[in-house]
């Protein structure tokens, strides 16, 4: 059975009781967090965060590079003034480097026409994939990217995390 | 008071009745959605999902053009094979154009020395934001889009919704 059959159903039950269409779209604690996309996170729950209060920049890794245009938009647009990053225990890029991936990807695309294969190999050999090794200095290099980047405002908190999900707790790198 | 330390006391409370870190890195639904970074959307209550089940890829927007990193590795290493793109109502993208917030971020920029705003212009300018104006086209380009890009699995199922942060409903558009 697809997913969205079985979502669209859980999704009837919240929207009877949903109560929350008043909410502003500028996030009401200013506060912007970047993590992955891993299936172990629900940062809403993981911290505390209700509705309304945070944007939450999602992708694999929790990478601020990736997530930068993101929060361009969130702090000049919409107001945010803080960003916590947060890498994870036991995270997928860890377990991979790029030319691995690219192996990998061409290598699926073998059967497929020389033209396709072409455009396949040029284009994953042009791909960043923000993979890393050190958990810790992942979060470290992020929080630096973030506060060198000369469009990231200047007087926002930036702060960086680990999230464990071996048993749901958060610590401050920095 | 910074939102992060509001957010360390809550999370004690969580890691405290935490019982899922035994939960395996490759999502049990093997699902990926991807949604806006908005403040108002939760799709692991809104859509009944529960943690373990699906990677959640968030970005201004919902982009599914700014998720396809996240999205190969999610295929390709983490084995999901369905892909739900969400975009919402009262979203901030349709609030701005590109040439807007491009002349917002260069005039904030007018008081610092020329060689970093020469540099602030220079980055603005290259960017993408990835804004639209019609809700519905917005889903619909974001699915062609990925049935479209030979890296993205022939295998896997995608399909568009809306989410509507007035009364919290799902409506699939394709």
């Amino acid at each position: 059975m697809s997913a969205h059959l079985e979502f669209v159903e859980k999704n009837v039950a919240y929207a009877e009781s949903f109560d929350k269409g008043h909410l502003p779209v500028p996030p009401a604690k200013k506060l912007l967090i970047v993590t992955c996309m891993d299936a172990r996170i629900d940062c809403y729950k993981s911290l505390g965060l209700e509705l309304g209060e945070a944007h939450i920049v999602r992708n694999a890794g929790g990478s601020a590079r990736d997530a930068f245009r993101s929060i361009l938009i969130s702090q000049r647009l919409l107001g945010t003034r803080e960003i916590a990053v947060f890498h994870h225990t036991n995270c997928g890029m860890q377990s991979f480097t790029a030319p691995q991936l690219r192996s990998l990807v061409k290598s699926d695309a073998q059967s497929r026409p020389d033209n396709e294969k072409e455009e396949i190999e040029k284009t994953v050999d042009g791909m960043t994939f923000y993979e890393f090794s050190d958990l810790e200095r992942s979060v470290l290099e992020d929080v630096k990217y973030l506060k060198e980047n000369l469009l990231v405002l200047e007087e926002a908190k930036i702060t960086g995390w680990i999230y464990d999900t071996a048993n749901g707790k958060v610590k401050q790198v920095v």
